[in-house]
């Protein structure tokens, strides 16, 4: 076949770039003429982007509607906040634009991140690991007493994507009551799954409530006053979607009140929340600055998977993580 | 049968004494005249010991020794240093007595614990707690880049009993290479297993060496500077053991040299460390109070432990976690 033209934004290490650039083989790799700093960044128009048949990266959406030759957007972040229009999506139809998105390479490190996140608060690692405290003293009492075996708990799920179906395999040894919402349920999760309607009663069960919605139009504020005060009380909240879908002052307030137990967010609204934001010195709310997703071998899985897709591509057969 | 005398030191909750006070049914509870602080101190003798048939708590060496009737001791703790000699072993043995502990009812507890400290430092919890990165900077840069999947990773764990047993449990999803070093390996351990001989190689492949030692004549400082420098560069040293079992200022230096990447300790020697010891200011030392075997439940699980032996004892079955 005649070779591809693929334009490339995404900003990867040296070893990574070369996995790339040896990876495409008898393609074409076009790269913008200005570096983009960040992922989430948005992107300049490029004029090389004319050329592209592929786009890998976050290309800018003005970009992919002048283009007359693209047909496949391979999208660098498990997020696609940018691309999740209606226009946009009017635009694929029209066009029969393939898009897929990298998932796949996030989710098995933000299945590990909220894990991560369950163990510390269960086993009061924040607390304990600022504590001197003597055997038997009341504090030593205090922090064994609320240590809490994540066996046999609940936990609800909002938003049933790769990174829920990685999660769900790490927690299993746990034996925990697992129900995840999902916009359509399919019936094949293998636990039950509930829609927007009835999520009320799975939150007021819920012993943590793990947020890894989407950013779009629907899922702003999702998690609002109403919905937090549908949990039950010391519930524990996570959030490794966007910092976009909570409404932060409700979260605080549930959190001041003591409705909630505690709150471990990885993504904030804005990122980095202020230092002075009333969040940041919640004793119990714990915020990570939106890792949950890294890994010490992203960049090179990042390429490993474009270029599986490539392959899959090329070969005609169906792509991993299509998103549209 | 006659009702047996059961003396009972262990400082219970008020609900834990109630579920004791009825379990033992037709059985009468001796209580000590003086109660005991802390399942740690050393108890004094009471002249009720005498009495006993059973003894549940930490009765002290004086008392079993100089008594006429005791027939069977349950530890309440996991730990038996103070019974872990080759005297005590003697009289046991020239008594007939029987002793179990309570390891069931922390093993739990620790393995969870352990497990936090694992996904807390693969994670790098400590630091990105602390840090506001904004995305894309350095220090988010380096957060992520510095997050390693737990999966197939090797583990070394020192010392194979229940806690051991339930951590493998908890780390299958990872499909790590676990090793155990045990005193005598038994061939049924579902997965390979050295002796102390063949720790050297063991440890020069494990990314996380997890001590669970109890603390005895053998054990002290088993962890020194030699099995230290075994240890790969960067490898992460947990103990959830006993704090006696670890050369400090080996552990110390192999923190300093940036040999080893991190340690995790529960335990240490003495409890609580100094608030000016070194290893509290050690950047990757990270240490929680002796509380690992800790649990919301802890006192009701370990009367029902009880009881569930008491049960076995009166039926005349083998009893759970006998220990000699």
């Amino acid at each position: 076949m005649t070779p591809l033209k693929i334009f490339s934004d995404s900003p990867l290490g040296a070893n990574a770039a070369k996995m790339l650039q040896e990876g495409v083989g008898p393609h074409e790799l076009i790269v913008p003429q200005t570096r983009v700093a960040s992922v989430l960044a948005k992107p300049e128009p490029d004029p090389q982007f004319a050329f592209a048949d592929i786009a890998f990266g976050q290309p800018d959406l003005e970009s992919i509607e002048r283009s007359e030759r693209l047909k496949w957007i391979h999208i660098s972040t498990a997020g696609f906040t940018r691309y999740d229009t209606p226009e946009f999506r009017a635009l694929v139809a029209k066009r029969g634009l393939i898009v897929t998105n990298s998932s796949t390479v996030y989710a098995a490190a933000c299945a590990e991140h909220v894990f991560a996140f369950m163990l510390a608060q269960s086993r009061r690692l924040p607390q304990a690991l600022r504590s001197h405290a003597a055997n038997s003293s009341p504090e030593w009492a205090w922090l064994r007493g609320n240590s809490v075996s994540l066996r046999g708990q609940s936990v609800v799920i909002l938003g049933f994507g790769v990174i829920a179906g990685e999660l769900v395999k790490l927690l299993a040894p746990f034996e925990m009551k697992i129900t995840a919402m999902r916009r359509n349920p399919r019936g094949d999760e293998g636990f039950p799954t509930v829609t927007t309607e009835d999520l009320p009663s799975a939150l007021a069960t819920a012993d943590h409530v793990i947020n890894i919605l989407p950013d779009n139009a629907t899922s702003q504020n999702f998690i609002d006053a109403t919905r937090l005060a549908h949990m039950k009380p010391g519930a524990v909240f996570h959030n490794i979607g966007r910092g976009t879908t909570v409404d932060q002052d409700a979260l605080l307030e549930a959190l001041r009140s003591g409705h909630l137990g505690a709150a471990w967010l990885d993504v904030t609204e804005p990122e980095p929340l202020a230092a002075d934001h009333p969040l940041r010195s919640e004793p119990n709310c714990f915020i990570t600055p939106h890792i949950a997703g890294g890994h010490s071998l992203e960049a090179e899985t990042l390429v490993s998977h474009f270029l599986e897709n490539l392959r899959r591509y090329v070969a005609g057969s169906p792509l991993l993580d299509r998103v549209m």
